[in-house]
């Protein structure tokens, strides 16, 4: 039975296995916020290198960016955020939360209980702060709410320094940030959050075209983070939902634990963007192609991903329980390649100093060769099973008595349970 | 002639070839914020690997934390830096500048002129924003100035998830920000900026043994960034200038163009931090080591890196200009691991599509096998070693039509400019 498994199923194991913490929580937390522990960080930067291979090293027309957080404010200006990134808050009369009509149900007050609210006033999501020793209107800068207006004011650097042909893309990982008034469940909705997005700049002629070849590659790297194509939807998003500067948008949805939600986005943004730069900087943001073609500004095509949903969604997807020599079993039946540790090699008794000499030459022998190795000798076989099932470790490796005689180990598969005699110099091959 | 390099060379370098860009140029740039560009974001990629592989991914007792920017307020309480992170600065009476003292050297002010100026008052370098719907002061956040604290306040929940034995490290790469008054030398001081951190636990009495250790390996990655030993120098920072938590610091200072300033850190925090966060937490910070040893609360020796000041570094050390042919040449002579190109791969005729097509399937030959491989067809061959030269990128390979006729192609390389015609077949072993 795989996928059917609750949110608090995967909170729960994350903080006790070490993949995510609750932010500041040995203060109590901070809402909206999340750690990733030893085996999260290793996971994420497996899924952010799989995209970064995928989408950008393996191809010929992407450019790197990484640009700041903090940037001038006239980029907020004139990209429309200062005016209309905003929800609508109305203020409790009595106590004077300020809250989210929506989520009033009952138009009762859930601080005090009261039932008089002021008007809806709009609150801007963006993060404040002042820049420089005097904190006033001018010093203002906002933390970045997205990453992809970094790359389009260095859309000119870039054409500058390299003259790439149309189409190109630049793409760019980083941090971003909503000052959510209800971040809610887990890591699906947080203040802080890491996002993979690339801007790919077209000739206006060519949008359908490159539209449809990234809706097609983008199933093809959702497919190698694992998930499974009946849990992944396109929902259309008609007209009068989209953002006003795009003219076709495409959200990817996958079956969360939460119910279906948006997992990514592929906006055709038109040339909105370079525009707006354009007519705020004063600078022209015209592509002169190389053939002698006339002079366009480009229109884009964004792709946009976010670290912590394809994390959720990969560890719900991969989140699988069975039954073992009748007792109940979870594991995590994470793909090779995003798996945090490989293969984990345990001495059959921690006390025999023979034995555990022998796993550390073992275990230096397959670290070297995979590099996410772990040396595991807590607690008796069976819970290190369990413990290595439940990060989703695809091998574990024992070493007993035996091996001290004919250099067999056994060789345990997460997937199947079984377990098979193998000798040492061919471990390597069998996990290849 | 290696090094005596200017700032200025190299900033006109990073912009022209598009390794760093100032952040918001295109709206006249926000003080103290870097973008980096193509090349520079790979570079930045290598390094960090470097140092991972180096202190992280080939030892066994480090645990990677990726902590959120955002943290309680009680973090940084609980640590000092809301009381204690802090330059004084003064007001100009006529014109209200807040000016840092040292800088005014000739007592009048710098914006107006004038010379009269209030008495220096402490003004805390953390940024501050609002988490929420409600700016007061119960909602004040701040940006982290280092990413230490994101370790220490984990320490407990790694204990939880793994119970490593002591020694053990815990590592984390991410962005800090500090709110200087003077931002100053490229990306040498700038608000924004990303550190590699490692805090590594230790028992009380075994301080010095780690610490000299860290010392040695310091040394080691500094060689392998291409950094020359010569200009590299240790700075036993005196009781008087340490911070108040440190029992022993070096400053491991660079002869950068700037002149010879601190390029990283190494650390003995002692239990400062642990034990203030004990306090202030009220969970206890005791480690219960596995042989039932007396419990005790962890030294730390913190060995603190910023990923721009290292790549200042390697990109100053690397900087090599000579005479070619009676011509001046500028080159970046770096370590072949971390040029962000490997190889460029160039047609001597770009309108010649029989040169073309046969240097696109060198191309991505190579380019499947190194990865870092780039295209280049614009301009002369001359002006395309100029522009590879410039971004170290170790070895050109040219087809021409003596290509077609017996599949050899013209090697050269970076440092000697040396030229060699090597069979297709066998160029992946010259470069490996």
């Amino acid at each position: 039975m795989s996928g059917e498994v609750s949110l608090e199923t995967i909170v729960s194991l994350c903080k006790r296995r070490g993949f995510m913490y609750q932010g500041s929580e040995i203060y109590g937390g901070l809402a909206g916020t999340w750690d990733y522990g030893p085996l999260g960080t290793v996971l994420k930067r497996k899924i952010l290198n799989l995209w970064w291979e995928t989408f950008v090293g393996s191809r010929d027309d992407m450019y790197d960016i990484d640009s700041a957080i903090l940037m001038n404010p006239k980029v907020w200006q004139a990209s429309g955020h200062v005016d209309t990134f905003t929800d609508p808050l109305v203020e409790c009369q009595n106590c004077h939360a300020r809250l989210r009509e929506d989520y009033i149900k009952d138009k009762k007050c859930p601080v005090c209980g009261k039932d008089k609210f002021s008007e809806p006033r709009q609150f801007n999501m963006m993060f404040k702060t002042n820049i420089g020793p005097v904190q006033d209107e001018k010093s203002i800068s906002y933390l970045r709410p997205e990453t992809a207006q970094g790359i389009f004011t260095n859309f000119k650097n870039v054409v500058d320094s390299f003259y790439p042909d149309v189409p190109f893309g630049m793409a760019q990982i980083g941090k971003a940030f909503r000052n959510e008034i209800s971040p809610r469940d887990f890591i699906f909705r947080s203040r802080e959050f890491e996002q993979m997005e690339i801007e790919y700049f077209v000739h206006p002629e060519e949008w359908e075209k490159a539209f449809e070849q990234w809706r097609k590659d983008i199933h093809k790297f959702l497919k190698a983070l694992g998930l499974p194509a009946d849990k992944v939807h396109e929902l259309e998003v008609p007209d009068a939902d989209r953002a006003h500067y795009s003219k076709r948008t495409i959200d990817f949805e996958f079956d969360f634990p939460i119910g279906r939600e948006e997992l990514l986005g592929l906006a055709y943004r038109t040339d909105f963007d370079l525009m707006n730069i354009q007519k705020a900087s004063g600078k022209s943001m015209e592509y002169r192609p190389k053939d002698g073609g006339a002079p366009f500004v480009p229109h884009v095509i964004e792709p946009s991903f976010g670290v912590e949903r394809a994390m959720m969604a990969v560890l719900s997807a991969a989140y699988t329980e069975d039954e073992v020599n009748g007792e109940k079993r979870a594991y995590l039946k994470l793909p090779a390649d995003l798996a945090p540790v490989k293969v984990a090699v345990s001495p059959l008794l921690k006390n025999k100093p023979e034995l555990a000499d022998k796993a550390r030459e073992v275990y230096k022998m397959l670290k070297k060769e995979f590099g996410a190795v772990m040396y595991d000798d807590n607690g008796n076989i069976g819970k290190r099973y369990r413990r290595q099932d439940e990060i989703g470790t695809p091998y574990c490796v024992t070493i007993d008595f035996d091996t001290l005689e004919d250099d067999t180990v056994t060789v345990r598969s997460r997937d199947t349970t079984e377990q098979k005699r193998i000798k040492i110099a061919g471990i390597i091959t069998t996990m290849s």
